[in-house]
């Protein structure tokens, strides 16, 4: 029994291993060749494993690409354990809004994630995926800052939290993928500021 | 005099004629094949025009479909006039916001918008083009708006213009080309909304 349990576990452990450098190699390819050029046969060559292992869990470049992010996104000095509440709702938003941006900023990620969002804007079935299985998690840890916030009575009570959410978010998202300008801290703290107080004269 | 200025004017009716048909024919075809599987020769045979015609005015089917925006851009109907100034800012942003969720859903151009923002992630260059060319003259006509409002008292007298128009905008673009949810005539108004009076408790 022994004996045999140990053979599984460094079966389970070679596995393990061989996944974790296919989606690391896809990351780096991806950066150094452009998601058009990413091949099955390139991440192979990077990852020191043979095509038929990545076919095996994987049926397309896309899909291992989607699972990278998946695997950055459990890493657990990731964003996974919730916001930061500090109480001081605007701290908190202009640190994780700054995170955002180094994240969006960083040249290891930039051509995957580009490429990513490409794929999810022409493919429905795809944004359904990332919208489970990535954006949901992520939205809904947004959400519980901002509802401890709301319960605290530092937002309004009948704000709709998504609707937050998308105001905070989606001028990052949407500068970085339209380029329309650069993202700086200073930009972010702006974005919370104005949320926050809004765009009316303060009374 | 008569007689060749007569003849230039035809000649350049009939440039003039043939440019929009191939305009309207690149957004026609996209719409059916796809950015990916549009090409040169299918603009071409769509617009009734031989292939050295679209060769002599456009280098790529980007730079054709990239003009057939500025095109749609400048129409008489178009928003180059100015946005809508009625004295009611909440009431007119809400009309602006709409007409942006319609366009957006317009199936029309959906395919279209789709590949070029796609091209413009992916290649800063053209990012830099449609800046200048079609996201910029619309972002002041933005600002001239919020301007005006400003200077009216409607809006707080340190608000970055910029900033403002980000937040307006940028959560439709982004719920548009991550798809991550519906966009409705009821979420323009709540962003614009939510944006003006901000996420505080109304005090």
């Amino acid at each position: 029994m022994t004996t045999q349990r140990k053979a599984l576990s460094g079966s389970a452990r070679r596995n393990e291993a061989s996944h974790r450098a296919i989606l690391a190699a896809a990351f780096e390819l991806v950066q150094e060749v452009g998601y058009a050029k990413l091949s099955i046969e390139g991440i192979a060559a990077r990852a020191g494993v043979g095509k038929q292992t990545i076919y095996r869990w994987w049926p397309s470049k896309g899909a291992v690409l989607f699972d990278a992010f998946l695997m950055l996104s459990e890493q657990p000095d990731g964003e996974g354990a919730g916001l930061p509440d500090t109480g001081d709702l605007e701290a908190d938003l202009k640190a994780v809004l700054r995170a955002t941006i180094e994240e969006l900023n960083d040249p290891r990620y930039d051509e995957a994630m580009r490429a990513l969002n490409t794929e999810i804007t022409h493919d429905p079935a795809l944004a359904a995926l990332y919208a489970e299985r990535l954006d949901g998690p992520m939205r809904e840890l947004k959400r519980q800052r901002l509802r401890s916030a709301q319960r605290a009575g530092q937002l309004a009570e009948d704000l709709d939290l998504d609707v937050a959410v998308d105001l905070l978010w989606g001028p990052l998202l949407n500068r970085w993928l339209q380029r329309s300008g650069e993202l700086t801290p200073g930009y972010a703290d702006s974005i919370v500021e104005t949320a926050l107080h809004g765009l009316r004269p303060r009374s």
